[in-house]
């Protein structure tokens, strides 16, 4: 295999990837339409869709290990092979959870309409916004950008934390509207780990793209491992 | 690199990642001993102790790039050296559940203590079990036990919806008790998704001894990747 060939399989790689993210987006995307219109059938819609999400990991996966089998990969294109591999894997989290918020948006259709005091849709249009710039930091390959997704996490996590006391508080004032209340809280843990994905994603494009590990708070200027 | 050299790299890896599987399990089993004590000393410990998990999983994935990096692998090491990067991730986040069922401990200590429908401790001890196994088959690269695995997820997906509706209902009749009903609930979440990564890493098992991809019910009889 020459490496025209081998940088043709990196660049399907990237672009199968892209693909990926399309989809675990939408999924989240529609779970949270389906929030706001508390509708069952686009419920069904996410479910439905989860399996190709699995495919599509799958097949990028295979193509990873195609490609390592292939040729012995220069170090840069190692890590970025390596950096798709775990975004793939979070990505395939990310339309998890889209399933997860699915499920508690038909739990909660069994129930009369309650006034919640959390803003889901808010929360889930940060959460996404966080999502769209690790992947364009991803795209462009910008550890900078990828740097700004990490510091949003801290705002989601606020909003996630507002909401469990909030909701927790109403469920014990208002037993009546603790089953709508309980959904609430536990869509809002899964955008906050919606949000945990994209920031696994944005380090593993710094990873990527500086050759340094900031994962877990590590400095982006450790010296790389012994040779 | 010779090729005796790569090996001992890859049983390093190994013995690292059991070291790594070692701390994981550890810290759920003392986030549970903290639930049944109610003991918040042991809860922070549990938080304390998250650092040494992450920097274990940088290391480990440090080492499976060097070992890409320093020569090509073949076919079957390569699957080797994917099912670690992708069991260490899982492992980490094993980690993250213990952390985030000592912070549910922790906050239930605030609460008189109060008679919850729920096995936690019987729940905590399936879903170890499991760890253990999926381990095991990793150390004796035995894919019929990590099929073993796979089948246990059920068990603890229901053992799981049980807890729900009996803590929700709960909630809705004595809002007094939903304080601690909500973490006991949260908490039942939180083994679940321990017992999600236990799947995950028996499919990543399977996945380097049959050199076959059975995650998302894929076929185990697919035919292994081209030698």
């Amino acid at each position: 295999m020459t490496r025209t060939k081998f940088h043709e399989g990196l660049e399907e790689l990237k672009q199968k990837l892209l693909e990926m993210a399309g989809m675990a987006e939408q999924a989240v995307d529609r779970a949270i339409e389906a929030y706001r219109k508390r509708d069952a059938a686009l419920c069904h819609r996410v479910l439905e869709d989860e399996p190709a999400i699995n495919r599509a990991e799958r097949e990028i996966d295979e193509l990873a290990l195609d490609l390592l089998a292939m040729q012995q990969p220069m170090a840069v294109d190692l890590r970025f092979i390596l950096a798709v591999i775990k975004i793939n894997a979070d990505l395939e989290r990310v339309g998890d959870q889209a399933v997860n918020i699915a499920e508690r948006v038909m739990d909660m259709s069994g129930y009369p309409a309650a006034e919640l005091p959390v803003d889901i849709p808010r929360m889930a249009s940060t959460t996404a916004g966080m999502v769209k710039r690790a992947l364009e930091a991803f795209i462009q390959g910008d550890a900078d950008l990828a740097q700004a997704v990490l510091e949003m996490d801290d705002i989601v996590d606020r909003m996630n934390r507002d909401a469990f006391v909030a909701l927790s508080k109403l469920m014990r004032k208002s037993p009546e509207s603790s089953g709508p209340a309980l959904d609430a809280l536990l869509i809002a843990r899964n955008l906050e780990r919606v949000a945990d994905h994209a920031t696994n994603i944005a380090e593993d494009v710094i990873f990527w793209v500086r050759g340094a590990d900031v994962r877990h708070g590590g400095s982006t200027e450790t010296p790389p491992a012994q040779e």
